[in-house]
Parts: C-alpha cells; structure tokens; sequence
C-alpha cells in the first residue's frame, strides 16, 4: 500500500494512494487524525481496515500537497558512503563497517517543498536516496527482526551542506539544515518492493546527475537495522537515509553546487519521485 | 527556580524546588499535566503563576524519583573538544570551530537512571558536562537573542562508547546508545545561572575523575547557540551537552573503562548533582 500524509483544502490527512486516486484514511479508522506515527504503530491491528478502503476515490493526486509522511520522526539519521561509486568519487577506501550520522528534525521538509541555500554555504549539494521508516521497537535485532521491523520505503534526497559536513570531520552538522531532508512523496509499505531491486535516479534542472540500482547498496535495509539496533532501540516512525550512489555535485570537475531557483529531481522505480525547488534562505 | 519532572506514588509530575521542598506545578497549573516542553514554551505566561507557587511545600525531594526533565528532546546534540585540558588529553589542536555530533532520541535516561554497559563494547566512558535547554525558537540569532533563547541548566554525563565513537570518525553512533544520556536532576532557569562561572566534577566510585570550571569552556553556550543556529531552527525543549573537561576514563594511562557496577557522579555547583549505576546491557 502507498500510504502518504497531504493536505487537501486547508486541512492535514492521511489516505491510501491507488495510481491517481486517494482513499482518505484519517476520517475512516478510529482516532486516527493525522498522526502516520500512530497508523505505523497501529498498523497489525488497522491493516485490514486499510486494505478494504484502498481503491475507493475521495480526491485524486493532483488535487493535494504530499507532505513528508513523519513530520518529526524520533530519529532521522542517514548513512554515508554505502555505494561503490560514490565511494571512488568522494576518494576513499570501501568500509568495512557502516558510516552513520545524524540529522535534525527540523531538517524535514515536504517531497516537493523548497530546500534552503544556507546564507552560510556556497556548497549545497544533493543526494538521491532510498528512505526506510521503521515499523516497530527493536534493539538487538536478527535479520529476520531487522526484515519485520521496517514499515516501508520512500524516496528521499539528503541534501548536503559540503563546507560544513567536512569542516570539522562530523558529518552530522552538514546535514542538519533546515528543510535539508526532503522525502516522500508516500510510504511504499514494505511487502510491495524489493528494497534491493530498484532504479534510482536524480537530476538538476532536468540533467541526469545520479543513475545507479538500490542493489549496489553496500549495506541494504536489513543491515542497517541490524547495526543501528546494536546502539540504539528503534522504535515506528524513525526515518533513515540508505547512502547516495556516485554522481553528487561535489565530486564533478569542476564541483557544480545547487543554486538558488534549481529543481532537483529524486526518482526511484516503484515508489516515485520528488522535486525541490532551490530557495533562498 | 528550579523545575523538575519526577515520578510520585506511580505519577509523573513537574514541580518546583525549593531546598529539601517540592511545590507541584502539574495540576495547578491549567492543562500542564507532566508536559515540560510545554511548560518551556508556555513559561513567559505561565511564570508568574510558578513563582507564586514557589516554595508550597507539597512533598518532600526524598520522597520522589527525578526524571529527565525533557524526556524526547526533539534534538539532542553535544560538542566535543571544548576545554582546552580534555583537547590535550585527546591528543589534538584547538579548534577554531565548534565540533558537534547528534545523539539518539533514546539515549536520555533519568539522572539516577542507570546506564546501560553495551554487550558490542568494552569502552564504555563518561564525561561530566553542563547541559542547557532551549526555551524559544531561533534561527541565525544574535548574541543577545541566543542568550534570551536558553531556558536553563542541568547536570549531564555524555556517556561515550569509544570504541564505537572512533571506528568510522563520526561520534554520534558512539554518543547513541540507550541510556547514556542522563541528564538533570532539574533545570535550574537562566535567570538564576552564571553558566560560565560553575565547578564542574565527576567521580567513578567515589573517586574524583575530573575537576574543572565551566570558566574554561571555549565555546559557551550563547556561542554554541548563536553557531547552532546557523544552521537548524532551535526549538523549546530542545537539549545541548556543552562538552567536557579532561579526565575521561579513556585519557589515563593506562585507559579505566566504566564496569558493571560502578557508580559514576557529576555535580555542578549551583544546579546539584546526578549519579548513575553501570548495568549489564
């Protein structure tokens, strides 16, 4: 099921999308207001429900705004060089461990909201990426708990601040910009994909700048989960970035950075796109 | 005035303490219930209404079980390298910039809580910080709007894994794990606070570990919030760990790692103290 959060008529819901059309859900399924966290969490128990309203039409795609589907989640943190390419292009070694780092929750924005140029930037960068969103509280997880526990996928675009992600040596404060996390434009619940198995593409104002397979992913999904889990109890609605592939701006010759008016497109087979508009901040 | 949630009789409650007295704020004050970033956000209305309750003497501070004041800070960060005696025993230069990393959600535990010994590491360390809470939203602030956007201080231990903050070169996965950010015992408002004039001390089983003042913080913390807000909208209830001075477990020789069992204490003169056991995790 895609399970997306928009706003239709001045009011924030949350509904099923069925090609054009859209089931409203948050009307439908007790209490459920427009809260995706508490769908996530109750989603054993509110599936079927889902499930028998998919289909119906109560708006169709292009009468809404798509909005990040967890707004504020617990967690967002994102994973660096986890594709061969873009490893090769940013000039190191393949890691034999996984390279993690956080973001802030204020860096969420909408799949086709505006990203910030920071006024202290001139290296603002884009990163196509696969987006998890958890399903349930693990820590300690096996890979069959680490499979069960993610809820479904998004496209999502981990923009990235160069002169400040590489300052200091952390990345984290690179990445914490406002509006820096756009992602979206719904949640692909995870039985519909193969997280392993999908074409993944980005583009600047319509030229192809990213173009690589969710199956070059050094670490997929499931590690991920199985790693974080080692640290930290993962718990419904925490949203992680799954690494961009080569072909970001910073490693072009010479680099070519995101400017203010720039459309930055993110697509990933199977679950859609979003576009951010380059704004100034 | 000093504003604690703690737990009573099964109940979690916010109040004000006042000496060896706690004056209950929750149900006085309309529609607080045991929310403290609500009370943050609320607190230019609702002040006058504390401070007349101020010194009530509705239970007795042995009586209670302190909490984290702020349970899910919707940002938790901390800086690293930011006294000159710890950057010395890190075997490092002073920075020009500030060094900060992100947490988890979950890493916050009560100060008496205790902490958890990762089964995935045999590095587990403490560091004795002071710690500030954000009371207003800020974005690019001035010095003077940064230093109007910190609510208050409290007492923290940024527990580090090292061998997990030094694998990949990015802290936060190491500053991550469950438990290992206690913070508190309350937050001791701005107004009431010379945060860079306050003795700083921690001890492992009654041993002093590290001694130092916040005098010898290089980046205080208007600086930390005027350089934070660069970069991400700060918001009430948001939480900051203000760095440590020197020695850390890991800095003697040869290195003293926390065990299970082990009591580690951290006290700030003018906020009070925390005091966290080592469990297995």
């Amino acid at each position: 099921m895609r399970l997306a959060r928009y706003e239709l008529e001045g009011q924030v819901k949350i509904g099923a999308v069925e090609g054009e059309s859209i089931a409203q859900l948050s009307s439908r399924i007790g209490h459920l207001g427009n809260d995706m966290i508490q769908l996530i969490e109750r989603w054993p128990e509110l599936r079927d429900h889902a499930e028998r309203l998919r289909g119906k039409v109560d708006c169709r795609v292009s009468d809404v705004t798509f909005l990040a589907p967890v707004e504020r989640p617990g967690k967002l943190w994102g994973i660096g060089l986890n594709y061969k390419d873009h490893i090769e292009e940013s000039g190191g070694a393949i890691p034999e461990d996984q390279t993690w780092f956080a973001m802030a929750n204020t860096t969420v924005t909408g799949p086709f909201g505006d990203i910030e140029l920071p006024r202290v930037s001139t290296e603002l960068d884009y990163e196509a990426e696969l987006v998890f969103v958890v399903g349930a509280r693990v820590r300690y997880a096996t890979a069959a708990q680490a499979r069960d526990a993610i809820f479904g996928y998004c496209v999502g675009n981990d923009v990235s601040v160069r002169d400040w992600q590489f300052r200091t040596g952390q990345f984290s404060i690179g990445k914490a910009f406002d509006t820096h996390a756009p992602y979206g434009p719904w949640i692909v619940t995870a039985d519909e994909i193969d997280p392993l198995a999908l074409p993944i593409r980005s583009f600047v104002n319509g030229e192809l700048r990213q173009q690589s397979s969710t199956r070059h992913l050094l670490f997929g999904p499931v590690q991920q989960v199985e790693h974080l889990s080692k640290v930290m109890t993962l718990e419904p609605g925490d949203v992680f970035f799954t690494g961009t592939p080569g072909g970001v701006g910073a490693a072009m010759k010479p680099p070519k950075y995101l400017e203010v008016g720039d459309q930055v497109r993110v697509e990933i087979d199977g679950i859609g796109h979003i576009e951010n508009t380059v704004t100034k901040g």
